[in-house]
């Protein structure tokens, strides 16, 4: 199978992210050379999708640490250290993945503080080996991910040769190390030859499916169709989906899923299609620590993200607008199931496999 | 109450109409005066809406007529109306309000003919009549619509102040010859105080709810919120919506309903959140030749309104497109009832009015 796209490119505490606001129109990259320039890439949407910010966000405090001159002392290293993860994971609320890896790395430096044995430089090094794993982590996951799904929608639909699965915004390259959650399950799908068309939505307001999913199924080849988000339902009466499948931002002990705004639509018209629908998320996404979907925040962005395309006004000036970035799916409606990398669960059985 | 938008101007002969490709930027009005440009402007869509595709479609004729020298016969005369009547019906093919339009107005030339006490000359005049009455036979149908509209939809929801309506598309002044269909009602239950809040979806890939309906609910001052197609589902657990309303472009015998595409997928989720569901619609939208909803022609647009904003491309080069104009909502998830110029009816009781 062809390479998939890179989006995060590291090296040697050298980190490069392609700026997805130019997507498609060009394939540029730009440096990240400390916390704050990830913090702004991640704010500004040039890099986006729950496990990349993340990785980006652990990677810009590696490449700033391996150029760090070593603490006089392992609490000021900590200190610095999870000063820098607080402000990383303020840079999007609705996402778990960057505050369970701020959390994780934080109680590896309480260990490497308690550890007398180790000194600064040692604790320094191994919180940025730590940090660095994320990257080559996410991809095995994501591969992990694609094969669970794509066997278990396979397995599902036993009687079919080849499957029509529909996605919503980007889950693929363009959103994690690589591979990607849902768009790996499609990718592996194809990978199986039991693909015989994907259906990408648009996904208003912000376009990551005609932008980014789609410029990543042209550039793999990939039979797709783009739909308009009003479309869903019509497409899945006309064309017999097989599968809905979305990734997640954060997924809540019970399963309740927020994900980009029309995931929860979606999950209703599968229901009333009767077409299977799964969230395909890394365990990094799921946020043990709250019972149910009501306590995720969800963002508010900005009215301009639907008054205008570029600087082009393309709705009536002086209209009021409503523009969650996501919204929440109950678990009642995955009826597929939550696909992660360690298998494919229903949704109340994640807990005991944390 | 304020004068509603006026997108069609006809007087003595002289037809112009609002260019709403131009909008929400500029307000600009075209002179039509032959059935060619307005053919032209129905298929390039400077005026959409299946009820002002009838009347500008007459009204173009109506103009060409006023014109003409009187023709020898009054033969000759039945076929150049009929003649250009039928290229008038090919303009848009879901809509059937043309073709009703048509049809009528061969039956009265076919009536003209018989009657020998005629002149060509006045069978000319009886023509141009016929054809100009359609402005204002809409304009008050559309009235009778917003009140038997505003009306229902009270009582169902007797309990409540005030009302939050959704509505799809555009179906109001820009849609029809004036006050609107499902926008009609809207009006109708601002004018009674009932309206708390209308949600409007952009209606992609046209954009007609964020161009043209928010366009017309910013210029009437009607307490409105735009929101992406996406979010209708989000919209109605939030808010909780008391009705959702929208127009047509085709309804069947049966009461299945061709209309914007995305109306199918409101009309699910309406059900899905136990919102009553209404389709506002004169009875010259109801096309009793029809059994039902399968024989409806669905009109396919071109690619390019899903991958361009104007001339800037917004989805990713090479991406194959599904872009049907349309969908057909099944009847009984018309459960609010279809709201006609003769009251407010359940789906399968429309023919004894007709």
């Amino acid at each position: 199978m062809m390479a998939t796209l890179q989006a995060i490119k590291y090296n040697d505490g050298q980190l490069e992210i392609l700026d997805q606001l130019l997507l498609p129109e060009s394939c540029t990259f730009i440096p990240i050379c400390k916390v704050e320039d990830a913090w702004a890439a991640i704010r500004e949407m040039k890099v986006r999708g729950a496990p990349a910010i993340a990785i980006v966000g652990c990677l810009s405090l590696a490449v700033e640490l391996r150029k760090l001159a070593v603490p006089e002392s392992k609490e000021e290293l900590c200190r610095m250290v999870k000063e820098k993860l607080d402000y990383l994971v303020t840079s999007r609320p609705t996402a778990v993945n960057m505050q369970l890896a701020a959390e994780s790395c934080v109680q590896l430096c309480a260990r490497l503080s308690d550890n007398t044995l180790l000194s600064v430089a040692e604790a320094k090094g191994d919180i940025v080996k730590h940090l660095e794993a994320r990257l080559a982590n996410d991809v095995a996951d994501n591969r992990a991910i694609g094969e669970h799904g794509a066997c278990d929608i396979t397995k599902k639909n036993a009687t079919k040769d080849k499957l029509r699965i529909m996605t919503h915004c980007n889950t693929g390259s363009l959103a994690t190390a690589g591979y990607g959650t849902a768009l790996g399950v499609i990718r592996s799908l194809h990978a199986a030859s039991k693909l015989d068309q994907v259906y990408c939505t648009e996904t208003r307001p912000y376009n990551q499916g005609s932008r980014l999913t789609a410029f990543e199924l042209v550039y793999e080849k990939i039979p797709a169709t783009l739909v308009c988000d009003s479309m869903a339902a019509a497409a899945m009466r006309e064309f017999k989906m097989d599968a809905v499948v979305v990734g997640a931002d954060r997924v809540a002990a019970n399963g309740d899923t927020a994900n980009k705004i029309g995931t929860y639509q979606l999950a209703v018209l599968a229901k009333s299609h009767d077409v299977l629908f799964y969230v395909a998320a890394p365990f990094s996404s799921i946020d043990f620590q709250i019972p149910n979907g009501h306590s995720i925040p969800i963002e508010e962005r900005p009215h301009s993200e639907m008054t205008h395309t570029g600087s082009t006004r393309t709705a009536a000036a002086g209209i009021n607008c409503w523009n969650p970035g996501f919204d929440v799916t109950p678990a009642e409606l995955i009826t597929g199931g939550i696909i992660t990398e360690k298998g494919v669960f229903k949704p109340d059985q994640l807990a005991p496999h944390q």
